[in-house]
């Protein structure tokens, strides 16, 4: 075995045939292949390879360096070059987000991170949400259309970032996808009619392997493509990456994972079992919120401080440039800041008194100016309304009544978790401090929260570390049982609860001290 | 399960989903097949038919027919159509010979034959044996070219095939192909080359299932292609169809088969093992032998009496159509009856005194008339020389002397086999009585000889009929004990004894009462 070789990649010196010895230059390989392997399972090889493999095994002497994948299944034999052959060996993680798509190249000799990079769905130009979407499908070639435009997007990316790297397309032999439900359906071309329709069923749950060519990516032509498994419409294959990535399956201390975007799904489990849930958090939660709310991005206000004594406020804006609007963290560090320094009141009320000349009203609605038009990149006034404020306060108590709610299922409590994952760009750069203030997340030490970034493409790149990734993520979905939210009087009542800033029972956020209590 | 149902086709009625039973429609369908297979493997079906899965299963309120391929580790779903639809459901076997490829349509419903069809290998175009085309591959686009033939030719004899029994090519989900090894390379598309040069070593043993698309062949997109597997060059896929076809793997006692082509394959064995060998049994037994030896056909000689007592020759030719040639089985009733009629001495000479005026002499060398010109098609006489008749005695004596080689190899004696398989179009038109009378054959009862006709393609049709088929297929594979012929002093000294008639040594050939001894 070569010292460059890896989990993937294994080099081996075959016996060359003799009259004493004629077994044939395929199975002379997967011989040798289940000796270094150490494996009983079958080991296959692709016919495209095969015809290559007298003339690559007489070229090299009979050693040669193999490039595998493991199904979950049995091993696949997807390259095949001589030992002292030097071409690179990559795999390709994918994160299939709804508005964004980020790819991670790996070097499959160590794993090491080679480039990223990520782009916009072009799906966007059919339609910004997923619904849209899939509405489009029931026109004619609708699903035809969406899928072409993520398999050329995608290539496109791949073409780039092998330029930018200097290796070709055809040095990738592994991808793994991860992406919701409805986004791996319009990627493997499969109609997602039935998903929005009651009773909500995917065409399939565990697409498993796939060929790259099978869908249309011009990748090696025996390069396998795995995408990870759903366990429902609402539940997709980039939260089980997400958990796949966080470690929750394998920890013997109960966690909890909360993946934010338009909604909120909450996993709690450890290494004996997972439960899960999915429900509306709102759009407070995303850059939506408010008027100027956007995606993060340079002038964007992502943190934001309020002197209690003066009320002066201190911004931070993204790259540091002109503010020219406020993002999901923004807003509830806004919140946060604005309840500690005396100007909103527990309801979420701005108080008029505390505000002064900050508080404007347009359209007969109450606003509060963050920063003043001759202050702004736009030239007007930044502001927040107080229906922004209301949204949020509904958003921020939905959030808290789930992780209540999954919580209590288990017979836990929120305090209990040492390790609370808040995964998604939104749990990147999130103050915990600040969603602790509002009462939005619960009460916990702030080292127990870990921002775990982009989870699915985490997750995804992770699968391709292993041999035991398929089965395990696989096994993953199988255990996951999946909560279904019941909205019931109890739930109303705890929801209605948690409408205040931090929560009616205040006891239950300690470390909340307000400037007004 | 309706009562349309066999092995390869499970009508099942599939639990609608309901908000208590969110699975997928892929998985829905696994989990009833799985029911109704009774099996724990895994069950697999194609993206493209999961593609059509959702509309399909709506369509026919989730009772639909599904055609299945046992690949031996897994249940592949190769189609689905509504239960109430009754498209055929097909399977093809193919024996690839050298000289001519057979195909047999099979109802996969029933097992039973739906037609049957032959044409000439049109590589015959490129050159008549193998090694020909072999050489050939040499050439740049060579194999491309021999590939291709094979391919266009199958394509055109299934279209064929398919329009005389009013079915379409997509209606065919199963095929099983047995050649010999470079056959199946050259179908493959793989580099026969090595084949031929020592040390002899194919490019693959045991090809496995792969799908039609994959080779070019126009079926249904999901078909799956089963090939035989060879242990070397010279035993190739279609003697390990014909040991399945035989069943000499199951049986308690022990039998021989043999097929005789260019080369005598031998197997002997049990439910316990199998021992095979192949020789040069030389080209006396097939059409070669004479100048006028050919294949069979109409015209051609193929049984043939000599009054012992008048010498009067009595000829059957195929169709009843004027003689004009003679082919393998016919040479040897000649040879058998020139014996018996006391015109033929115990070396396989001509007796001039008892040929009389059917003995004439060209070029030197003395030749027996076997037709008179006045009676023949060609309206030449038809001889045959006394170099070809010493060829026979050559190649019979070598059938002979393997035949009891490999049988004193596991300690039997060849009049202990109760079952002596004969395959191949020689075996189904030998007639055993003649073969015994020249030594080539043993000295069995008659009804121990059991003629199989085309094992080869018998044992491609047999695997479509059984879902252990392929796993069983494969067993017989590796149990074969390959044993190399050693042309040692006592093989040649067994040579020299065989090469009277019947033998030296008379005792072993009680049944065979010579005029002359």
């Amino acid at each position: 075995m070569s010292n460059t070789d890896s989990l993937w990649i294994k080099t081996v010196s075959i016996a060359p045939p003799s009259l004493q010895d004629n077994t044939a230059d395929a199975e002379r390989l997967i011989s040798a292949l289940r000796t270094t392997l150490q494996t009983n399972n079958s080991i296959n090889i692709d016919l495209s390879l095969i015809k290559k493999l007298p003339a690559i095994l007489r070229q090299c002497d009979f050693n040669v360096r193999c490039t595998l994948f493991n199904d979950g299944r049995q091993w696949l034999v997807v390259g095949i070059q001589g030992a002292k052959e030097m071409r690179p060996v990559a795999g390709l993680a994918v994160d299939l987000g709804t508005s964004r798509v980020a790819l991670r190249l790996l070097d499959l000799t160590d794993g090491h991170i080679l480039a990223e990079s990520g782009f916009d769905n072009p799906q966007l130009a059919i339609g910004p949400d997923i619904l849209t979407r899939i509405h489009f499908c029931e026109s004619s070639d609708g699903l035809t259309k969406l899928s072409h435009l993520i398999i050329a997007g995608l290539n496109q990316a791949i073409d780039d970032l092998c330029q930018f790297v200097t290796i070709e397309p055809q040095d990738i032999y592994a991808l793994a996808v991860a992406g919701n439900t409805a986004m791996t359906h319009l990627f493997l071309g499969l109609n997602p009619r039935w998903i929005i329709r009651e009773p909500y069923i995917p065409v399939v749950n565990k697409p498993g392997v796939l060929k790259a060519a099978e869908i249309g990516l011009q990748l090696n032509p025996a390069a396998r493509i795995f995408i990870f498994p759903n366990i429902g419409s609402y539940f997709g294959g980039d939260l089980i990456a997400g958990i796949f990535y966080a470690g929750l399956h394998r920890a013997p201390e109960t966690a909890i994972l909360v993946d934010v975007g338009t909604n909120a799904e909450v996993v709690v489990g450890n290494q004996n079992w997972l439960i899960a849930c999915a429900g509306a958090a709102g759009p407070a939660l995303e850059g939506g919120v408010t008027k100027m709310g956007m995606m993060a991005g340079p002038g964007v206000v992502d943190k934001l401080f309020i002197d209690p004594q003066t009320r002066e406020f201190a911004l931070h804006t993204i790259e540091d440039k002109t503010p020219r609007g406020i993002c999901g963290s923004g807003v509830i560090d806004l919140a946060a800041q604005l309840f500690l320094s005396g100007m909103l009141d527990i309801r979420g009320k701005l108080i008029p008194a505390a505000c002064g000349k900050r508080l404007t009203v347009i359209d007969g609605l109450k606003h509060l100016i963050m920063v003043p038009g001759e202050q702004s990149a736009t030239g007007s006034d930044l502001t927040i309304s107080q229906a922004d404020l209301d949204s949020l306060i509904r958003s921020k108590a939905a959030m808290y009544t789930i992780l209540e709610t999954i919580t209590m299922s288990v017979g836990m409590e929120l305090s209990e978790f040492a390790s609370f994952f808040v995964a998604g760009t939104f749990g990147s750069i999130i103050d915990p401090r600040s969603a602790i203030t509002i009462g939005m997340l619960p009460d916990l030490p702030l080292e127990n929260y870990k921002a775990l970034g982009n989870s699915s493409l985490g997750g995804a790149a992770l699968a391709l570390t292993s041999a035991e990734s398929l089965a395990e993520i696989d096994h993953i979905r199988d255990r996951i049982t999946y909560l279904e939210l019941n909205v019931n009087q109890d739930f109303m009542n705890r929801f209605s609860a948690a409408k205040f800033i931090p929560h009616t029972n205040t006891s239950l956020f300690p470390s909340v001290k307000t400037a007004i209590r």
